[in-house]
């Protein structure tokens, strides 16, 4: 941590803020510049982020330099982790497919998507029975029928499932039938949900908050990581900016810096990010090319009549495509698709 | 809602999405323009969100004009509300003050800030029990006894007491003890949350995310309608932007906007979007100008040993100034400041 | 100027560091922590800014601490200025208005607006003869016939111009017509027009870029000082950021930080940063209240013919109440309606 | 172009509306809703803009719907152009390797990062001998100087050169020696360039604004097509966003959006986006993978000693596998690296 005296600072303030940093225990290195003294503090960080140091007079700045997660972070984790989803591992020389519709419908549409999905080349269902609205006028989801239907398909196809919980009540319920819980990028800074999932003995799926910072997200899911769960997977999915030709901006440089910070396996939804079937399978090709961990893709099998985010699902001719990128590309970048 | 065909729709693809709309009870209204055609839909814009008709052929854009709320919506009520929080008003021709510290810490200093805030002119007390934070190492506040504390604390200074809930589970909890419950930047997509606080008998402030739309700030209000609340008090708190000299960007325009398109009163936090003390005295001067129903204000009797953002809080020579500025500047914009 | 070492730094890797800082004359303060060293240097910044230190092994992080402008910094020029443009003052004390069309378009509609400007209170008249617009097909203004307008108002009125140039190979030209120079917020990095309007005599209204930062701007104006010109009028005309209800938002905190950081006057420019007419008066008075040392705004008698940003012109009633609203606003902050 | 009607719009109000557009020879389609009123125009859309129809009384928003751009559409040419710099092809089919030093420095250095930019699969030359910087205290470049020096390397490696152009004034010197013009990013919207580059017989390389939106950086390449030249590479470079942990955020989508709403080519430049050469390989693979047309990297002989973006320059193990890349990858995609 270094902390930054103004430019009027006095000698008696630079004399205080050692004093109080010495207190805590800690060591503090003063150096006078011509304009500025700049003053190094060496010991426990979270104990000096306590002492509110930028209330002291003649205090400019606080800079901290240490990362303020742990768990997650890959200082004290070097090696990147796998996350195992009913099996089906998501990590470092893999390259993971999951697809499903957006929204669980009807047993038919979901046991249709699944059977898409896995035709070209997904290994995990993904499908909502809990879905986080913006109007309180649109579908809300099927609920725990919804839960019920992906259990079946599980059965009939054999694909673990990723499944959204919105409400810390409902993390025992939805863990009750789920492989993976996704959090989603609404809920990334709920922290009373982040701290259930941590207490769950599932993996979790933390989508990116569209506004939060890099560092943010790997905060919460240190959340989760404090309450004994590391089994978590970080999904980008796309950031909110001043661009409206896409519904958010994949953030596709994200998937490099979140590997190199956190020990955490990263995917990407091109789906959510770009909002538009169009750009679903030129974004699912930047994402593997980036080198990330899985791409995680809405389909549907008739888009036009889907009660959720139809426009960006993908249909047949697309599923085609998707087949074959997801088989031709991991290669290049020394990942397999993974195959159960 | 007005549908935009793509350059090379054909007659075919125009009919189909008219046949849709009439099949859902609405009239369609064909202009075929020299590059594109446009069809004006009449009838009910919910039931037209569920039609799906972007992912219609050839339709390259759904605009939807009519706002996506109305209880909260200025269109159906055209006189704006006045909401009272332990009998003191809040709305048009009135200037409240809020104010208190960030963090309940011991009952000294919530008493202490009580009275710094009451000798500025506040006439509700603000203090945190529950604080969400971004960091799970993070002080994370006193919970109940917290809210012990602020209701002794309105015992001896008449104050009606604003605290934040972070988690649906509380909702009953915490309304039994205040006066007006908040809910958070980071929660105000937290619709479990939302539906919780819309079904409980108190008045509510609804802070902004600080990467919500205007729009979606309303839908978030009227998630909370919906439940039968319509106490509700807006609070603009600044919003994430490329700017980093401050904590936030004030949307100051927010304010105005806000009021025309609703009629709940809108209130201006500028401690939190600035987070810097020396910007609280002019923000405050910027939100009661461009005609705020109210501010709220972090005031601590000794900032520098704050658990919780001390850099923001005023100190004692900023009273004094924050005193004189909501007695003077109020009747200016014709509103005076609210006593009990 | 801080440089923190990488996690696995080694200690021949900080002996680099300081060996390169030393060779360059400066001094090297190693402070060893439990995660990472940190170095501080002492000595010549902009030199340090040369030495490429992050291009060294183990380097994380080289942190500035000075600001890397100098003429137009307050640490070295602690009062604040007045920037007097044919005889009208901007700065401490005062509150000037600026008023007039956005384009000039033809003498009679460019003296009605002049005079509708004078009877609100404005001492200087604004007015565009060269306007840099998005669109090729669009407006571009009179050109040299606009600026001969211009100077007939004046003569007319007794009230000095402000007015746009765009290009390096007109400031000449303009600033024979012109009493202060307009930089627009698309030229706020064209360093060819900076450095043209730096060695012209006189003074530079330099509007902030919609994307700059406020430390991108004060270092825009830096470059204008550093030929010689330290007539500089800062002024804040809204930023780009997600929300679409307005043009651009307004960044009202920028007022008061670039007056704590700048010696230079730092106006409002509330017309175009709205994009809408019914925010403009609102906008004012937040101006105002947090202490701009002036506002700019755009009237036009009639907006509805207007050849550009019709939209936010003010109307007649309105001009009546931005009167009343200069007069009575401006004691309450300590500042007179500038008058000639 | 669609207006919409406020809801407390007249007829009165309506019909001026469309007295407006009949009298100005378009057509207007009135749609009567609910709660609103909506009205189709047909005609000619530019002739509308000058209407300034939201200045109307009842008027509350107006829509376009046509892309305000023409000659750089592809509505009105579908087949994706190529453009050809010195021979070298930019365009569909191919992936084209641009690369070089950020600034020329000495003829050793730019040669020697021309061999190994060509080693690596280039055929293109990139390097500024003009650079706009930030701060007026910063290296602003060699000028002509580093133009001859160009010339030269180009002479004894035969790799066509791509040098920026800062200055109108410069344009003709620039052209004199360069065989592609580069626009950069903060002067996307220095209209004077602009038209200047548009009037010169060389191709440009249109760097898209750190902060423009797509529809802006079609407009600004309109601009260019206006004054005779199609000769346009379109670059994306990083937006600007709330996220610090890069530069700037690579738009990874906006190649794929480009690419569909323009006939011009659309590279990418993963060096300055991401501002890290631990990103410039991961950004690179995601570029090709997308779409991209071609890449633009930075390469520097001994890049600690750079005196421009040293930091995010790659090395020699980096280039071996930035030749790899540049070969495996296109064919995935259906493309070919260019050769000469």
């Amino acid at each position: 941590m270094v902390v930054v005296m103004s430019a009027d600072a006095e000698e008696a303030d630079v004399q205080a803020v050692v004093t109080v940093v010495e207190g805590a225990g800690g060591e503090a290195f003063v150096s006078r510049g011509v304009n500025r003294t700049i003053i190094g503090l060496v010991g426990d960080v979270e104990q000096f982020g306590t002492l509110n140091l930028n209330a002291l007079r003649g205090v400019s700045d606080v800079i901290r330099i240490s990362a303020p997660y742990k768990l997650v972070s890959r200082e004290n984790h070097p090696d990147r982790s796998v996350v195992r989803v009913g099996g089906v591992p998501i990590g470092p020389g893999t390259m993971t497919l999951i697809a499903g519709p957006c929204a669980v419908e009807t047993p038919e549409q979901t046991l249709q998507a699944a059977r898409m999905a896995q035709a070209a080349g997904a290994t995990l269902l993904r499908g909502g029975a809990f879905k986080p609205r913006t109007s309180p006028y649109a579908f809300q989801g099927l609920g725990e029928k919804g839960l019920r239907i992906l259990a079946d398909v599980r059965a009939e196809t054999g694909m673990p499932i990723v499944t959204e919980v919105v409400d810390a009540n409902d993390v025992e319920l939805v863990a009750s039938y789920a492989d993976m819980l996704q959090v989603g990028t609404r809920n990334m800074q709920n922290f009373a949900l982040l701290q259930a999932v941590g207490g769950i003995g599932r993996p979790v799926m933390l989508k990116r908050g569209m506004n939060a910072t890099i560092e943010e997200w790997l905060m919460a899911a240190e959340y989760i990581a404090q309450r004994g769960n590391l089994d978590i997977v970080l999904c980008e999915r796309g950031i909110r900016t001043f661009e409206k030709a896409t519904r958010n901006t994949l953030d596709i440089s994200a998937v490099s810096v979140a590997q190199r910070l956190s020990h955490l396996p990263v995917i990407v939804d091109p789906s959510h990010s770009g909002g538009r079937r169009d750009l679903v399978l030129p974004l699912t090709r930047a994402a593997i090319a980036v080198g990330a961990d899985g791409v995680i893709i809405d389909v549907h099998p008739s888009p036009e009549s889907a009660l959720c985010d139809g426009p960006q699902a993908l249909v047949d001719d697309d599923m085609r495509e998707l087949a074959a990128t997801v088989r031709a590309l991991p290669p290049i970048v020394g990942r397999t698709l993974t195959t159960v």
